[in-house]
């Protein structure tokens, strides 16, 4: 699906709103590939973000892929709005185990205030063996200042 | 529900395995309230857990409420048992702001395989408004050396 | 929750609105209790809804409760929006049997645009032992004539 | 993805479960392209599948779905096994609107208990524009009589 950013300065909105999510730096993320309607986020595996078992924790998987999809939602959005989460649901398919992981999330349906985005977890490249999936219900709405603040 | 723990010393399985999530250490979580089926997982809300918009995480939010689930369906497993997450769904109802956050999560159908979870998350204390909700299906499994190692 | 109905008309247009479901008429259903928020849809157990197994089909428990959660909604509609369902999830926790069901819808949150519900299926009565559980998002949208024609 | 059916009589077994389905016959759907973890399930459109905005139901939606991943899950078991829905989300993305849908169901990941499915609506063909997915969780367990009956 080809889209078309409302935002001719999406790209930069991207690089800005990523670096000041406060949690995608405490669990040491950085961003992959973006294009309009989807974006990648990575994260070399370590100790700080395991369960008890040696695999990584389910809720870092679900916020990997949520920010996948919220970002790949953002760059569609019209400068004014932001987004916001409404719903995400993972099915875990296999243990998180790996060197590395990429959460690739991308918009399926972009309606004019829900979007809906898909994203799934790999391992070290691996796209034929998904270790998550998401589905997600984004949220588009008028930004009353938060995230010009 | 009544639920009986099939473990004798399942209290005490729950505050070793919860002490030994090193991503719950990482954004500071304390258990709450344990028992048969239930567990409460605390926070105080800080910027580490923070998205771009002042909230919390909304991927912080879902891993709360995992945990909430899969340990209070840890309580009810045999002691050769581990618990899996299957598959887990939010919804957020409110932005998760306040001082401090309680996921509580309780078993609402056991089956010997499946078990059937449901948590929300609030926050400072006011259980009417909650911020998010979760169901959750998992997963009781032989453990195969994991949860001993 | 206490909830105020926007539209004075509104128990009228649940009656007139249900009515109106074609596929309500095609699996018998009714309309049990109606309040502000809380809408339960009743069904008699036949063969017609039945699966392989000689349980209730897992589509119908699904169709059940997302009309109770779509109901629920419109309760509180202004008169000129309709509702739509942007998701559903159900967890399905016994096999669907008995002499007949109610699926009881309640909104929890009710925003201007995004609605969150969450509903039971319980059999003859026994309202102790849900079979199925469902977490719905609705959508309250201007009417452009569908709701009218 | 290549699987191998338990089964050697597997497609057999198809025929003869969906045949037995009332509630499929009650909203007239037929099987379509079926093969090893992928299923089609095919309905007309028709009044008595409608909701009252002229549409069909989501409820229907959801039971296509749902019964394209039971029987893309079906195809992989042991004779002696049958498939009972853990749960399902379904998301929808644009009006149910055709003049004929197929839901397309397949399996994406096989474990021994649990199988997870994806599937997806689309109406008169064109498969660029689904009008819903899904996300399904299936269980596969030993049949106590219920599918010999």
């Amino acid at each position: 699906m080809a889209f078309t950013p409302a935002d001719p300065n999406w790209r930069t909105r991207i690089d800005r709103e990523f670096a000041a999510q406060h949690y995608m730096r405490t669990i040491s993320t950085t961003l992959g590939s973006v294009a309009p309607g989807e974006v990648d986020v990575v994260v070399e595996n370590h100790k700080a973000i395991g369960q008890q078992y040696g695999y990584v924790h389910g809720g870092v998987v679900g916020a990997l892929l949520d920010t996948a999809c919220g970002f790949s939602t953002m760059t569609l959005l019209p400068s004014d709005h932001i987004v916001l989460t409404v719903e995400y649901k993972v099915n875990f398919l296999r243990p998180a185990e790996g060197e590395y992981f990429i959460a690739s999330g991308r918009v399926v349906k972009a309606g004019r205030t829900i979007l809906v985005c898909e994203a799934a977890l790999t391992a070290d490249g691996d796209s034929d063996r998904p270790l998550a999936t998401m589905s997600a219900t984004m949220m588009s709405t008028p930004d009353r200042g938060v995230a010009a603040g």
